[in-house]
């Protein structure tokens, strides 16, 4: 018995998010679907994030264990050859029995973006939320460190409860203008010169932190933003942090805009 | 009677280019029908150039004329209402009456993406031709410079004779290694500072001339790709261009990694 890493590419706009569903195309289900022909074999794909229905991510982490006779650095061809083109294998490679994508995870990064203009833009409808009026990025940032911390997050949670607790710790979250480059890059924003606001008609967020909740980037987003429009002051997320309450919160910020960009592993020798 | 200018921004991928043919979606006829449905009117959009079934545009320049009490700004919106999301107008305004998007153009620029990668992008397949094999960018922006001055480019164009001549003035030339921006932005190339290979993973074509035939970019990213490849060397490019002979230059590269990204108007003040 193997047991395979995948990194996995994927633009969400056609599919009901990551998790299988009857009736619905979704990420894991063409994932368990191209290994099945492949192989034979049913197995489950266990991914770092269930990513929901919209959302698109640079760089999923999936595994699954098989008993077969493929090298391990093969099944990215051969499974690609069997899934549609939005869905991309970048890596696959055998990693320990031990490594499960999702408990092996000490941490994900979101990034959500925003396309702050009064005009569309048709290559990039597909992934940002665009927002006609002018954002004030400087105020989002300076509110956004409230957040940062360790903190019960259940303003931010669609659902409450859905998981024992809902207490997270945001590493980092930024929120910046950028250039179009935003909206294409793997990399960290943050590993990116800023630019003048002129070339930058992108607002984005970028947030890490050791789990995240049920649609808690979009509601933090949907939050922030209205600090960007100058509705609410950096104080205004104070309060809403420590309500502890998801009516208080700003809206939920819709799914097209938002992209997992990594997962953290380590310990995990591949990992970076 | 007014003569209003749009620039228009489009994804190619699900029209049949810009020039209206029956049964099938094209920009043009997207444009006239929905200045039919704003207006009553039946009027005739030119362009500044028909592209091809597939091919893109950053900055398509249409204008038509028409009687009708709209301010020239607010076309922009009022169109764009009645229009797919796959077709953008940026700007609408009025210019004097002698001014036409075909023939008052002095020149074009378009744009040639290539990912040069082993590994598919779900988020750039749609936008540029991949190619698995390393392009060397350096030798094939040596050859391309062969092409740049006033030549007869019947080699690359494609069903010769299309026009009265096929002399054109290539102004500008470049390929060069480009991050995941170059797919996205409407600024010319050479106004980004250049990055390293290891982040580069396309090779970009730039192109301005007075004027363009049949595929021409696309048969010139074609030839250019051999040399990449290391196939062709910069004389072969040479005797290509001298052969006046389509059959002896390379491929047609596929329409998906053509953007049209500016067309020059000089004379005309809102033209920069």
């Amino acid at each position: 018995m193997r047991n395979i890493r995948l990194l996995v590419s994927y633009e969400g706009t056609n599919y009901a998010g990551w998790q299988i569903q009857p009736n619905q195309p979704t990420i894991q289900g063409e994932l368990e679907r191209a290994i099945r022909k492949l192989s034979g074999r049913d197995v489950r794909v266990l991914s770092a994030g269930r990513t929901d229905s919209g959302v698109h991510a640079f760089g999923q982490v999936a595994n699954f264990q098989i008993d077969f006779p493929i090298p391990p650095h093969k099944w990215r061809p051969a499974l690609q050859a069997h899934l549609p083109e939005d869905i991309v294998i970048l890596e696959s490679d055998e990693v320990p029995l031990e490594f499960h994508a999702t408990f092996s995870a000490d941490g994900k990064r979101y990034r959500y973006v925003i396309h702050n203009s009064l005009v569309d833009d048709p290559f990039v409808r597909r992934l940002s939320w665009r927002i006609s009026q002018p954002l004030d990025a400087d105020a989002m940032h300076a509110a956004a460190q409230i957040l940062v911390g360790t903190h019960d997050f259940r303003s931010f949670e669609t659902d409450w409860p859905n998981k024992a607790t809902s207490v997270r710790t945001v590493r980092h979250l930024s929120v910046r203008r950028c250039g179009r480059w935003a909206l294409l890059s793997r990399e960290p924003l943050d590993s990116h010169p800023p630019v003048g606001e002129a070339e930058a008609p992108f607002v984005c967020l970028e947030i890490e932190a050791d789990g995240f909740l049920y649609n808690m980037v979009r509601a933090i987003t949907g939050t922030l933003v209205n600090v960007g429009r100058g509705t609410w002051s950096a104080d205004n997320v104070r309060q809403v942090l420590e309500a502890q309450d998801r009516s208080v919160a700003g809206g939920t910020a819709p799914a097209c805009g938002l992209f997992l960009v990594r997962v953290n592993y380590p310990g995990f020798p591949w990992s970076t």
